[in-house]
C-alpha cells in the first residue's frame, strides 16, 4: 500500500464528519433477500403518536428509498482511504465468467499507477481489476437475455417496492390512478419482472464489475425515476478531498447515480477515490480525458487513444460512459445558423474532430469495438446527445433530431452485443415540445431508458435554472424518461459549491417524486400521505422528517418561531393561534361532535340530513326575510 | 396631516433606499398612448456589441414588462409619507360618474380615523375617497360592456405588446409555435381587444376608483401569464415598515399584484400605507379583519360587520376581494374524511360559521349586496377557493369540485352585476389531475380568469415548496390560468423574509414565462432568443441583465471567477478555457470558415456536399479498411 499523506487524509477526516451524520428521525435498516449476503439498504423515518386530541393513534414507520449508502449507518465505519467494503465482490467472483488482471490493461493506467509525483494523491488501498474471461460477456442484460435472475437483480426488485407491503392503514395506501402514458407499472416489482425488463432493454442496472461497491440500482420507465448529480472538479477550481466530498453530499440528499465530469489535473485519481467510496453508480464522460490526454487538441484525438482511455476507466470501475457516437458529420452544418451552436461539449469536441478529418468520427465507426470493451466489464452506454438544443430557439430542431435517430440506430448495436443502453436528452425545451422528445425518444431507440438533462424550460433565468429545468423534468419524467440530470442553481455561471449541489438535488427529488406521483407508481403516496396526516395533527417533528430535507425545514420553522414549545404548538407562525385553518378545521369537527355529529360517516350523514333540510326549504341564495 | 413620528419615517426611509437602487443594464421608459397624461411604464435593457469575433453588431435594446413602479425611475422622487403620484385620478373624475366623500362610510374606518392612538402608525397625507354616484356602477365591465375604451383599457394594451413591434431581428422574433388549448392569443393587442375580453368576463382589470396610484394591468388567459406575491404581518411577527418594504421589493422582482394578508394589530393602517405606496393592484382577504373585529369568534361574524368591513377597505381602496362565498353547508362533510380537511383560513373560518348556524353563510345570502359595494367603487371578486386541497390526496374532491360549481354560479350573478371576477383555485394537485381542474374552471366559471395558488405536485418537500409549485403553476399556466399566486419556500413552516419573497417570486416568474411560451404569447421568446446570444457570444454583463435576477445572476457568476477581465472570458468558470463547449463551437465555426465554408447557408451547403461524399463511399458504418 502507498503512504498517504497526511494533509489529504486530514481533509477526508473532515469530511466524513461532516456528512455522515444521522439524518434527523431517521434510521438505516436492511431487508434481506435470498441470501444472508443480500442485505438491501432502506431507510426508515420513525413517527410518533398521534396527540390524544386528534385521536391518539400510533403511526406506522415510513420507509423511504435511499441511496446515501454506508455514510447514514451508525453501525459502520468510514474510511475512506480504504474505500467501501466490495459487497458485490461474492456474486461477481461467483459467476465465474471473470478473472482477476495481475496488470493494468490500459497504458495510462499503468503509467498513472508508476509516477512517483502522484504518490500524495493516489487511492492507497488499490487492488488490481477483473475482466471478463475471453470470449464472455458481462453484461446484467446479458444474464438477463439467459434468464438468469442475478443477486443485483433480486437486489433491485426489494429496492424498488420500499416494503411497501407493510404499509396497511388505508389512510396512507389511498393513491390517485396515474397516467403512465403507456409504461408498464407493476403492483410489485419481482426479481423476474426486473430481468424481463432489462432483457427487453427496457431498463438498464448500471454496476461494473470492477466497481463492487456498489449497491444495485435500476434505471427504467417502469421503476421509480431517477436522478443523477453531476460533480467534477475543472481547471480553475477545486480538488479531490473536495470531489469526494461532493459525492457523499449528493448522494445523502438522494442522487441515485453520480457522474464525475473531472476535467483538471489528477482525474485518473479522483476518479479513483471517488469509485471506491460510491455506493451509487458512477458515470464519466470518457472524451473529457482523452482530450487532456491531446492537450485540448479535438483534430488529435484518436481511436487509440480513446480506446485506451475507456479501457483505463472502465477497470477503474465506472458504471456507464456518455459516448457522443451520435455526432454525424452530416448533423454537423445543421447547427450553424443555430442560436447558441453546439452547446454539448462531448459534442463539440467530436463535431470539430469531424470537420477536422472529414469523416465520420472514431467514437461512430468503432462503435462495436467499444461495445467489445463495454461487456467484458458491464459498463453501460449512456448515448451523448451532442446536439442537444442549448437554448429555447434551437429546441427539436433537425440536428437534434437527426442525432436521436442514429442514437436509435446505435441502441440496435449495443443490443446485439447484450450492452446495457440508455439514451441522453435535452436540454433546453419549452413546455410544449417536451412530450414530443419523449415519444420520439421512445421510438426511435426501442423503449431504451431516456436519460435527460433538465430540460429547462426558459432561458431567461440565469441563477434559478434548477427551477426552470425541474419543471421539464417533473413534465418529462411524467411521460417517461427514467432518469433527470440535476441543474443546479450555478448553471450557465460557475461551479457549484456545495449549497448549490443541495439545492439542485432537492429540485430534482421534487420534480422524480411528482412524475412518480403522476405515473401511479404504487405506493408513492404513502410518504405525502403520512406528511400531510402529520402536518394536520400538528406533528411538526414527523413533518419535518418525512420531508425530502429535515434540516432545512426544522431551520425554516425555527427561524419564525424558535422556542421548542414551538414544535408542539397548534399553529403556526403564518397564521398565529386564532388564524390557523387546520386549528379551526379541527374546531369544526369537535363543534360537530359536540352536536351531535361525529367526524366521518356520521358528520356526513348528519351534515347531510342538514343539507336536505336546507335544500327541503327551498335552497335558494336568497330567502326571503 | 398628522404628524409622523419620527421612528416610522426613518424607518420608511431607509426602506426606500435599499430596494429603489436602479435594476442593472436596465433603464425606465414611458410609451405614450392617445392621451400625453397616458405614458405607459416599461423597462428597457441595453445591450453592448457583439464582439468583433462573433461578427460585431449592435445588439438593439429589450424591454421588458416592468411592475415595479416609479421605484425604480432616478426621475423620481419617492417620499412614502405621501404615497405616489395618483395617476389614474383625472381619468376616474374625468368619467363624471363619482364623487368624493365628506366622511368615510364605514364606522370602523371612521373610528380608526380620529383614534389618538393610532397617531404614530398612522398614514399621514390620506385624502378622502370617491364612492359611485347614486346609481352609477363604475366597473371597466360596466364601461366595457357599453363599448366604452376607457384610458386603462388603453395603458393596458401597450403594455401587453411591450413594443414588440420595435424588434425586427429575425434571430430575436423567431419563435415556437404554441398549445393554447382553445385560448384565444393575439398577435397584437388592441384596446378594443381589452374591452371586448373585459366585456365577455374574460379578463379582468382590477383598479379600484380608490386607489389611483394603480398602474393598469390584465388578468386574462389572452394576455401574458400574472403572478401575485403575498405580504401581509401576523400575531407572531412583523411591523408596518416591514411590509412596506416587501410590498416595494415584491414588485421589484416582478410581482403583478399584491395580496395584503395582515392579521395582526393597525391591520388598517397598515393596509393604507401599503395601498398609497404601491402601483400594483392590492387584494386583500376582508374576512380576516371581519374575524378581529369579533375576536376570533368565526360563530359571532355577522354581515353587518362584514359589509362594514367590505367598505372600509373599498375606500381605502383595495383592488380585489376574496370572498369565498362558495362555502356551502352542503360541501362542508364532504371534508370530514379529507388527511388535511380545510386548509384555507377564509374556508376554515365559513366552515365553522355554517357549522354553527346550520345555514348558508352571509357571504353566500348576501352576495348580491357584496356585488352593490363592488360597483361603487369597482373592486374585483376572486372568488375564493375555501375548500381547496390541502395535500394530494384531497385534490379534486368532491368537495373542491362541488364549490367550484357554486363558484361558477356565483360569477354569473357577479357578471349580471358587471363586477370584474376571477376565481381562486388549489392548491395541492398531482400533475396527472391539473389539467381538469383548469378545464372544470373554463366549463363552471365561463371563462373567466382563473387564479390558483401553485399547484404544489407533491407534499414531501417542506423548505422547497416554491419549487413542488412552480412545477404545478407553470402547468396549470399553460393550461389556461392567468394568474398564479406566488408559493416561498417557507410556506407550512413560517413567515417569508425577504429572501424567501424574491425566490418566491423569481419561482413564479419562472413558471409564468414558460406558460407564455407554450402558450405561444407573440414575442415571449424574445427575451430568451436575446439572452441566449448574448450568452453564446460571452456577453457575461448582457446575460446577466437580460436575467430576471441580473443581482444574482452577477453574484454567482462572480464567486467562481471574481475577476473583472473573466466578465469579458470566452470561457466560464463551468468547464474552464479549453473544454467550453460554446468556444468549441465557435472553433467550428472558424474552421470551417478557413476551409471555405462559411457560417450558415454556405456553410450548410459545403458540409451538406462532404456529408453526400461520404454517403455516396457507402456511408456505412464500418468502412473496410
Amino acid at each position: 500500500m502507498n503512504a498517504v499523506p497526511s494533509t489529504l487524509l486530514q481533509q477526508t477526516d473532515q469530511l466524513s464528519g461532516s456528512v455522515t451524520r444521522p439524518i434527523p428521525g431517521s434510521r438505516k435498516i436492511h431487508v434481506e433477500g435470498s441470501r444472508p449476503d443480500l442485505r438491501v439498504a432502506m431507510r426508515e423515518i420513525v413517527q410518533t403518536r398521534t396527540p390524544t386530541l386528534f385521536g391518539g393513534e400510533e403511526n406506522p414507520p415510513i420507509t423511504v428509498y435511499d441511496p446515501s449508502g454506508p455514510y447514514t449507518d451508525p453501525d459502520v465505519t468510514i474510511d475512506l482511504a480504504a474505500g467501501l467494503a466490495p459487497l458485490r465482490a461474492r456474486w461477481i467472483e461467483e459467476r465465474g465468467d471473470t478473472e482477476a488482471l495481475s496488470a493494468l490493461t490500459s497504458a495510462f493506467g499503468r503509467g498513472r499507477e508508476h509516477d512517483l509525483k502522484l504518490a500524495h494523491v493516489r487511492f492507497p488501498s488499490r487492488t488490481l481489476p477483473r475482466v471478463a474471461k475471453a470470449g464472455a460477456n458481462v453484461t446484467q442484460m446479458h444474464y438477463a437475455r439467459r434468464g438468469i435472475v442475478t443477486p443485483e437483480m433480486e437486489y433491485v426488485a426489494i429496492r424498488e417496492n420500499q416494503r411497501l407491503e407493510l404499509v396497511r392503514d388505508a389512510l396512507l395506501r389511498q393513491q390517485h390512478p396515474g397516467e403512465a402514458f403507456g409504461a408498464h407499472i407493476q403492483q410489485v416489482i419481482t426479481p423476474e419482472f426486473v430481468r424481463d425488463e432489462i432483457a427487453r432493454g427496457r431498463a438498464i442496472l448500471p454496476n461494473n464489475i470492477n466497481h463492487p461497491e456498489s449497491e444495485p440500482m435500476i434505471i427504467g420507465r417502469n421503476f421509480l425515476t431517477k436522478i443523477n448529480a453531476n460533480i467534477g472538479n475543472s481547471a480553475v477550481s477545486s480538488g479531490i478531498a473536495e470531489e469526494v466530498e461532493k459525492l457523499v453530499w449528493s448522494i445523502r440528499w438522494g442522487g441515485d447515480t453520480v457522474m464525475d465530469l473531472s476535467t483538471g489535473k489528477h482525474i485518473h485519481e479522483t476518479r479513483e477515490w471517488i469509485i471506491r467510496n460510491s455506493p451509487v453508480p458512477i458515470g464519466t464522460v470518457p472524451i473529457y480525458q482523452a482530450l487532456e490526454k491531446v492537450d485540448g487538441r479535438a483534430e488529435e484525438l484518436t481511436w487509440e487513444i480513446f480506446r485506451d482511455t475507456l479501457i483505463e476507466q472502465a477497470e477503474q470501475g465506472v458504471d456507464y460512459f456518455t459516448i457522443h457516437a451520435g455526432v454525424l458529420l452530416r448533423y454537423v452544418p445543421l447547427t450553424a445558423k443555430r442560436v447558441t451552436g453546439i452547446v454539448s461539449r462531448g459534442g463539440s469536441i467530436m463535431a470539430k474532430w469531424c470537420l477536422a478529418h472529414h469523416r465520420e468520427s472514431f467514437l461512430y465507426e468503432h462503435f462495436e469495438d467499444i461495445c467489445e470493451i463495454m461487456k467484458a466489464y458491464d459498463v453501460a452506454f449512456s448515448l451523448g446527445d451532442g446536439l442537444r438544443p442549448g437554448c429555447i430557439a434551437d429546441a427539436n430542431d433537425a440536428a437534434q433530431f437527426g442525432e436521436l435517430e442514429t442514437l436509435g440506430e446505435l441502441t440496435k448495436i449495443a443490443w446485439k452485443h447484450d450492452i446495457q443502453t440508455m439514451i441522453e436528452g435535452p436540454g433546453h425545451v419549452p413546455m410544449q415540445l417536451i412530450k414530443e422528445n419523449m415519444d420520439k425518444q421512445l421510438r426511435e431507440c426501442g423503449e431504451a431508458p431516456f436519460y435527460t438533462l433538465g430540460p429547462l424550460t426558459t432561458d431567461i433565468a440565469p441563477g434559478y435554472d434548477h427551477i426552470t429545468s425541474a419543471i421539464g423534468a417533473a413534465m418529462i419524467g411524467w411521460y417517461g424518461t427514467a432518469m433527470l440530470c440535476y441543474v443546479t442553481p450555478k448553471e450557465h455561471l460557475g461551479l457549484p459549491n456545495r449549497e448549490d449541489v443541495r439545492d439542485g438535488i432537492m429540485a430534482y427529488k421534487i420534480a422524480a417524486h411528482a412524475a412518480d406521483l403522476a405515473k401511479g407508481h404504487p405506493g408513492a403516496q404513502v410518504r405525502d400521505n403520512a406528511l400531510s396526516k402529520a402536518r394536520f395533527e400538528f406533528r411538526w417533528q414527523d413533518q419535518f422528517h418525512l420531508g425530502l430535507d429535515p434540516e432545512k425545514a426544522e431551520a425554516f420553522h425555527d427561524e419564525t418561531l424558535p422556542k421548542d414549545a414551538h414544535k408542539a404548538a397548534h399553529f403556526c407562525s403564518m397564521c398565529g393561534p386564532n388564524f390557523c385553518s387546520m386549528k379551526i378545521t379541527q374546531d369544526v369537527r369537535e363543534y360537530a361532535a359536540e352536536h351531535g355529529v361525529d367526524t366521518g360517516d356520521a358528520l356526513a350523514a348528519g351534515m347531510a340530513e342538514k343539507s336536505e333540510e336546507f335544500r327541503a326549504q327551498g335552497a335558494e341564495v336568497y330567502r326571503p326575510g
